[in-house]
C-alpha cells in the first residue's frame, strides 16, 4: 500500500526553458515544486536549458565549424541544462528540500550514438527511484543522453520533453507534466490567429502529427513514447495554477472534432531540381546521404514530362547548409538546383477528419480563394499541409481556422 | 622501443581561462597544438572554462544562495569547461586532427567528496592511453572530478593546473606545460613591481610557497603532485613561442638566489578577536568548524596580557561570509570581533634563505624604513610574510624586490 503510494504521488514535471530562463524564474520554479510536494506529491523535476544558453552555444560552435554536429557539439549543447538543474536544485536546498542534480550519466538515460538527435533507448530507473524513496527531489538534465560508449548525445530540440516522458515511463507513472509559457495547446499559434482557443484534450495521434507539423509546443519522439507508453501529458503553464491540455489516448476525449488544430512550421524550405535521372536509384543515394547526415527531409515529390524528371523537396531551415554541401557534390552533371526560402508549411489536423470526407476540398477551396499559390502537397488519415510563401501564412492561417469552426465555441 | 617512443614524446599541455577565453584564442590554441603534432608530439590537452565564465556561474550561484558550495555548486562550475573542451576539440577536428573531448567523469579522474575543494585521490590512464596511441588527441576538462559515488567536484580555482599535472602522472610523462597569458613566472607582480624580471627556473619548494602565499601563477596542490610525481612544469605563454619558467626539483638548479620572488596576495581579511577563552579548547573547536565549511585559515597569532587572550587570524576575502556566519554562533559571550579588510600579504620566497641568516631582519627593516605597520607576522624556513594595509602594497613589494637584489642581472 505504501508503495502503491508513492508511485500514485510521483509525478515527472518538466519545465521549458523559458521558466527557468532567470534566477527569478528558477526561483518560481522552486517554489511551486515546494507547494507541490506540501501537497503530498513527491516529484522528479526535469529541466531544460535557460533560454538563450543553447542559442549561445549554436553560435560559438557555429563560428569554429557551423558543420560539426558529433560528439564535441553535444558535449556543448549538453552544457546548457547542467547549470539550469544545478541552479533549480540550489533553489530547491534553499526551501529546505533535499535536492540532487543529475546528468544523463547519472541517471542512466542511455541512446544510440546519433550525435545531436539521440534517441533514448532505456532509462535506468533505480537511482531515480531510491532518491524518491529516500525523500530527495531529483532534478534531470533534459535534452542528453549517453551511449553505451559513455558518450554525451543530445535529442534535438526540444528532446527536454522526450526526456520527462521517458523518466515517467521508466518510473511507471501514467502522466507528466510539462510546464511552459503558454498555457495550454491552441487551435493555431495566437501570434498568427488572434482568434486560437485553448484546446482542453488533444489525442496521442493529433499531436504527433502537430509535433511534426512544426508546432513547438511538444517534441514529436516525446510523443511516440508517451503512445508506447501510455503516459498521458498535461500540457500547461509554468505561471498560472489552471490546467491545460491533456494528451491522452483517442478513446479517452468525449467528442473529437473535425479539425482540431492549424499548424505551422514558418521555417521551410523548398529544393527543386532538374533534371535528375529516371528510377529511384539516384533518389535512394541522394536522400541516404541526406539521412546519414541527419537532415529530416520533409515532404517530398516528384514529377516528369517529356523534359525530364522533377525533384522537390522541403527541410527545415536550420538543415540548408547541411543540403546544400551534399548537392554540390552529390547533384548529377547538368542538373539545376533552385532553392527556395521564406516558405511555409501550413496544416490542419483532426483525426475527425477520417470519418468526415471532404476537408483537403474545403483547405484547398480556402487558399484557392485567397489566390495562395501552393509549393508542395501532402497529406495522411489526420492532416493535409501545404507549403506556401512565408508572407501568405498569416491570411492562410485565420482563413483555415476560421472555415474549420475553430473559433466557435 | 615503439612504446618508448609514444612516452617520450607525450605531453599533457594545459591551457588557461585566457588562453581558451574567445573562439579566436581557442583557434589560435588548435593551430598551436596541430604544430606540436607535425613536430612529432602527441598531445593530451587540458583545458580551463573560457576566462570570465567560471565568475559568472559563481555569480548566478550567488544570486540563489551564496553559501551553496555542494554537489549543485560543483556541477554548475563544472560546466564552465565543459563548453571550452567541446570547442577546442571541434577546433582540432576542423583541422584535420582527430580529437575527443573527455569530462572527469570519462577519464576517471577520481577525487574525494569535498565540493568545491576536492582532491584528486586517483587518475585513470586506460581510456587516454588508448586514445593517444590511436592518435587521437585527448582534450580533458580541468579543474573538476568525480567521487566513487559518481558525483561531479571541482578542485578549487586554478585546480585545472593540478589536473595537468594528475595526467602526467598518470601516463608516466615526466613533464608538463602549462600555458599561461604571462611569458614566465616574475620575480613578483609586474604590474606592482614594474621591474620584475622573468625567472629561468624555481624549485618545487619555492613555488609551493608561493602558491601557498597568493601567486597566482600555479595552483598549490598542483605543485604538491608534481613534487610527488616528480613531474617538472614548464610554465609559459600561449601567445609566444619562447621558453618560460621551469619548475624542477631543488638540484636540477645551477645556482638558487637567496631569495627568488617578493609574492604578495592581495585579498587578505585580518578577523580579531578579543578576549578569548584561554587554552587550546576554544581555538580546537573554531578552526575546526571552519575547516568544515572549507574555509582555509592563513596566518594565526594568539597573545596574552593581564586583560585577557587575544586572536587573530586571515582568510581569503572569498572565505569573509564564511567566517562571519560561524563567529555568529560561535563565539563566546563577551568576546568582540574586529574585521580588518584592504589587507594585503607581501612574502618573499627563496630556498637560499636557508643557508643566509639575517633575511628577516632585512625584510624588516625595509618595511619599518617605509613606516609600514605589520599586522600579522609568519615565517618559514624559505619565506617570510607579512599581513600589511593594501594601500602599501606597492612600496613595500618594489623596495623589498630591490632590496634583495632581484633587479639585477
Amino acid at each position: 500500500m505504501g508503495e502503491m503510494k508513492t508511485q500514485a504521488r510521483l509525478m515527472v514535471k518538466k519545465f521549458g526553458g523559458t521558466s527557468v530562463g532567470s534566477v527569478e524564474r528558477i526561483e518560481a520554479v522552486a517554489a511551486r515544486v515546494w507547494e507541490d510536494i506540501q501537497q503530498g506529491q513527491r516529484p522528479v523535476v526535469v529541466a531544460s536549458a535557460m533560454s538563450g544558453e543553447t542559442n549561445r552555444l549554436v553560435r560559438l560552435a557555429g563560428e569554429i565549424d557551423p558543420f560539426n554536429r558529433g560528439m564535441a557539439y553535444d558535449m556543448l549543447l549538453a552544457s546548457g541544462e547542467q547549470v539550469s538543474i544545478a541552479l533549480l536544485a540550489m533553489a530547491l536546498e534553499k526551501r529546505g528540500i533535499r535536492a540532487v542534480p543529475l546528468l544523463a550519466h547519472q541517471v542512466g538515460i542511455q541512446t544510440d550514438s546519433v550525435y545531436s538527435k539521440a534517441r533514448i533507448q532505456g532509462v535506468k530507473s533505480e537511482r531515480l527511484m531510491r532518491l524518491v524513496d529516500e525523500g530527495v527531489v531529483p532534478v534531470v538534465a533534459g535534452f542528453q543522453g549517453v551511449t553505451l560508449e559513455d558518450r554525451i548525445t543530445t535529442l534535438g530540440r526540444g528532446g527536454s520533453d522526450t526526456t520527462a516522458v521517458a523518466l515517467a515511463a521508466a518510473l511507471g507513472s501514467s502522466a507528466c507534466e510539462i510546464y511552459t509559457d503558454v498555457p495550454a495547446v491552441f487551435t493555431a499559434d495566437p501570434r498568427l490567429v488572434p482568434k486560437a482557443k485553448e484546446v482542453p484534450f488533444l489525442s496521442f495521434e493529433e499531436m504527433m502529427e502537430m509535433a511534426s507539423l512544426g508546432s513547438k509546443v511538444l517534441h514529436f519522439r516525446c510523443v511516440e513514447l508517451a503512445v508506447k507508453f501510455g503516459v498521458k501529458i498535461h500540457v500547461r503553464s509554468t505561471f498560472e495554477k489552471r490546467e491545460g491540455t491533456w494528451v491522452v489516448p483517442e478513446g479517452e476525449r468525449m467528442e473529437a472534432p473535425v479539425v482540431s488544430s492549424v499548424t505551422h512550421d514558418g521555417q521551410t524550405v523548398v529544393f527543386k531540381l532538374f533534371p535528375v535521372p529516371f528510377g529511384p536509384g539516384f533518389l535512394a543515394e541522394l536522400f541516404e546521404h541526406l539521412a546519414e547526415k541527419g537532415v529530416v527531409v520533409d515532404i517530398i515529390t516528384q514529377s516528369q514530362n517529356e523534359e525530364g524528371q522533377r525533384l522537390a523537396f522541403s527541410v527545415n531551415e536550420e538543415d540548408r547548409p547541411l543540403v546544400e554541401k551534399t548537392l554540390q557534390t552529390r547533384l548529377p552533371e547538368g542538373s539545376q538546383v533552385v532553392v527556395m526560402d521564406q516558405m511555409a508549411k501550413i496544416s490542419t489536423v483532426g483525426v475527425g477528419m477520417r470519418n468526415h470526407p471532404g476537408v483537403a476540398a474545403r483547405f484547398f477551396k480556402v487558399l484557392h480563394e485567397l489566390n495562395i499559390p501552393l509549393h508542395l502537397v501532402t497529406t495522411s488519415e489526420i492532416k493535409i499541409s501545404a507549403v506556401i510563401d512565408k508572407e501568405n501564412l498569416p491570411r492562410a492561417a485565420q482563413s483555415l481556422h476560421r472555415a474549420f469552426s475553430l473559433e466557435e465555441d
